[in-house]
C-alpha cells in the first residue's frame, strides 16, 4: 500500500507553512494543494463526469451515510464500486458516515460500540460501528477512506472530552477492522475550538501511523480565528511526508488560510450549494445572478474565467435560466462555481511553485470581501432549521 | 432569400411519400427529415448547446410566447438575439405564440384583429396580433419563424370554420409584416378533422407561396387514425420543393408515418418531458427507469445504444438518480431520450437513401409497442389539470 498511496512533497513555501505535492492513488495522482468537489449520492450535483475531468478535478468526495441508505452498499458492489457505478475514473474519498449521523440523523444514540439513528430517507433504524464505517466503504471502494468519528459541537468541554476518547478507540478499531490494501484509511482529529484536545488528538492518531491525516470538527460554528488557531495547533505536529485534509472546508479565503498552514486536500459542498441558490464566486466576492441588475448585462459572470459558462453564456441569460427555473441554471453555475475554487487550487499550486504563496494570498484577500462570521452563522442556523423541516 | 433558405430534394422513396432533403438556413444546413428538440425558454431542458451539437441536433425549436413573457423579446434582441443569448450558433425554429395562447393562456378573448391573454407567469394582460408575431419573432431571430395561427378543438366543425377564416387572414397579414429576409416565414395548415378545411387551408397557403409550410393542430387530441387521414389530404397538396413541418409531433411511430406522408420536420417536448418523468424510449418501448427491477441491473437503458448515457452508466446507476432526485438523472435521461429520435431521423434518412424506407419502418414499428389512443387521451387529460393548477 505504500507504494500505491506514495505522497511526494516536491516544495515548501519558505513564507508559510504551504506545501506543494502529489498523492499518488490507485485511480491517478492528486496535485496538491487540491480542493474535491462533494459528490454526496455519487454525484456531485448537476454535473457528469466529462464535466468534471473538463474542469481538472482530481479527487471528488462521495458520503457513506447517503450511498449506505441509498442505493444501498451493496448495490454499489454488485455494480462494481463507487467508480463504476458513477463513471468516474479517477480518485474518490468517502468519508465515514459520522458527520452525517451526527448533525443530519435523527434520534441518535451513541455509545462506546457506535451510533443507532434513524434514516433520513424513511426513518428506518440503522446502527453504524467503526468496524461497519470501514466495512461499508470497503464495498463502496473509494481510494481514500475515513476513521469514524464522532463530531461534537465545539465549544462543549466536557462533551468533547468524552468525544475525543471515543473517536481515538474508534480510530483503532478502525485501523484494525481495515482488510483491502488498495484504499488508504485516514485518521481524524478532533478536541473542538480547544488547543490542548486537539494536540492530543493529534498525538494520539499519529501514534495509530495513518497513511494521512484529516482534521474534522472545523467550519461548524467556530470563528475563522478559532479554526486557524487550531490548525497552527494541529498541522505541525502531523508529519511532513503524509497528506492532510481539512474536512467540509471550501470558502476561498478558508483555503488561502488552510494552505497556508500546511494543509493538502479540501472538500466542500459551498461551491454546488451557493451554485443551486445563484451565488456565484467571483475574485470581487460572490454575485447573486438573479439580481435585477443582470437582467441585460451582456458580461460573462466574470471576465476572463476560463470556464464553459464564462466562455459561452452572459449574465443575462443565467438570470434568465434562474429566474424561469431552467434546469441547466444550476449546471451552468456549478460549472463557473467549482472551476472557480478549481483554479483557485491551481494557482496556489503555481504561487507555491514560484515561492510566492504569501503574495499572492495577500493579492488575493485583499480584492475578495469575506462574509461575516455573524453572518455565516445565521445562514448556516437557516439551512439547519431548512433540513429539520 | 430564395437562396439563403434553399431546400434540394435529394431523393424520393418509390414505395412511400418519404422524402431525403437538405434545408440551407443562415445558421446551417438541417438534413430532413429531421426531428428538432424543443428548447420553450431558451434552453432544451437540462442540455446545453454542446450536448446538443453532440447529439446532433441541427435545428431547435424555441417558443415565442414564453420568450416574449420572460425575458422579453426586447432583452433578447439587446443580448445580440436567440442565438446569441442561448449560446446555439445552429438553426432555431420559432413558433408564433399562437399554439400557447389558445392552450395555455387564461381569460383569453379572440377578435379578428387579434389575442388579448392574461400571461401564465403573472398574470398581465397582453395582445397578440400577427404582426406583432413576426415583429416579436424579428427580435428573437430565428432562422425559421411562423404565421400567427388560431388552434382550435379539432372536432368542433364550427369553431374550425371561424378560426380558419381568421388564421388565413392572418397568414396574409403576417406576410405583409415581415420586414427581415434572413428568416423564412413558414405558413401553418390548419382545419381539424376535416378534409375539406384542410384542403382549402392547404390550397390558401400555396397560394401566399410560403418559403415553406407547417401543419398545425394535430396531435391535440386526435386519434392515429385521423392525423394520418389528414397528412394523406394535406401534403399533396403541398408543392414538392418546399419543406413541410409536421408541428408538435414527435413520438417515434408519429415520425415513421409522418416521413411516409411526406412530412420533413417535426419537434415535440416529449423526449425531454419524458426524460424528466424517468420514461426513457427503447426499441422495445419505453421503459419507466425508476421501476424496482432496475436496481442492480448493470446494463445500459439500451444495449447497442451510442448515447453518452448508454456508454457510461448502468440502469441502477441512472433508477438511483431519479430515486434519490439528482439534477444528473434529468440530464442523462434527456440526452437518452433526444438522442433516440435523432438517431430515428438519421436512421429513417439512410433508409431513404437507399430506398427502403417501407421495410425500415415495418421492421421499427413490428418491434415497437404504441401506446393506445386511450392511454395518451388520458395523459393529456392529466397533464393539461396539473398545469391549470
Amino acid at each position: 500500500m505504500a507504494e500505491t498511496f506514495d505522497f511526494t512533497l516536491l516544495q515548501t513555501d519558505t513564507g508559510s507553512r504551504a506545501r506543494l505535492g502529489r498523492f499518488r492513488t490507485p485511480h491517478g495522482d492528486v496535485h496538491t494543494p487540491a480542493f474535491a468537489p462533494v459528490g454526496t449520492q455519487a454525484t456531485v450535483k448537476a454535473l457528469d463526469p466529462r464535466d468534471l475531468h473538463e474542469l481538472g478535478a482530481e479527487l471528488i468526495l462521495a458520503n457513506t451515510y447517503h450511498l449506505y441508505l441509498r442505493p444501498g452498499a451493496d448495490v454499489v458492489a454488485e455494480m462494481g464500486g463507487l467508480h463504476a457505478f458513477m463513471g468516474w475514473d479517477g480518485p474518490i474519498l468517502t468519508d465515514s458516515g459520522g458527520f452525517q449521523v451526527f448533525s443530519l440523523a435523527e434520534n441518535r444514540k451513541v455509545s462506546d460500540e457506535g451510533v443507532v439513528f434513524g434514516s433520513h430517507v424513511d426513518g428506518s433504524r440503522h446502527t453504524f460501528t467503526p468496524e461497519m464505517a470501514v466495512g461499508v466503504q470497503e464495498q463502496l471502494g473509494a481510494d481514500i477512506i475515513m476513521c469514524f468519528d464522532e463530531c461534537p459541537e465545539p465549544h462543549d468541554r466536557a462533551y468533547n472530552e468524552e468525544a475525543l476518547a471515543r473517536t481515538h478507540a474508534w480510530a483503532a478499531r478502525c485501523r484494525a477492522a481495515q482488510r483491502r490494501t488498495d484504499q488508504a484509511l485516514f485518521g481524524i482529529v478532533q478536541g473542538g475550538v480547544f488547543p490542548d484536545l486537539r494536540q492530543a488528538s493529534a498525538e494520539f492518531l499519529v501514534g495509530l501511523d495513518f497513511p494521512g491525516y484529516a482534521i474534522g470538527g472545523l467550519s461548524v460554528g467556530e470563528s475563522k480565528a478559532q479554526m486557524h488557531a487550531m490548525l497552527d495547533v494541529v498541522t505541525p505536529l502531523l508529519p511532513e511526508g503524509k497528506p492532510r485534509y481539512l474536512m467540509g472546508v471550501g470558502a476561498p479565503e478558508d483555503l488561502l488560510e488552510g494552505v497556508a498552514r500546511g494543509i493538502d486536500l479540501f472538500d466542500c459542498v459551498l461551491p454546488t450549494r451557493l451554485a443551486r441558490n445563484a451565488a456565484l464566486f467571483t475574485h470581487q466576492g460572490r454575485i447573486n445572478i438573479r439580481n435585477a441588475q443582470y437582467a441585460r448585462d451582456p458580461a460573462p459572470v466574470e471576465e476572463g474565467c476560463g470556464c464553459y459558462t464564462c466562455r459561452t453564456f452572459s449574465r443575462a441569460y443565467l438570470r434568465h435560466l434562474f429566474k424561469a427555473g431552467e434546469i441547466l441554471a444550476a449546471r451552468l453555475a456549478t460549472i463557473h462555481n467549482v472551476h472557480f475554487l478549481l483554479q483557485l487550487a491551481r494557482d496556489m499550486r503555481a504561487a507555491i511553485a514560484e515561492d510566492c504563496f504569501g503574495a499572492f494570498k495577500d493579492e488575493f484577500l485583499a480584492g475578495y470581501p469575506i462574509i461575516p462570521h455573524e453572518v455565516r452563522a445565521a445562514n448556516r442556523e437557516r439551512r439547519a432549521q431548512s433540513l429539520g423541516r
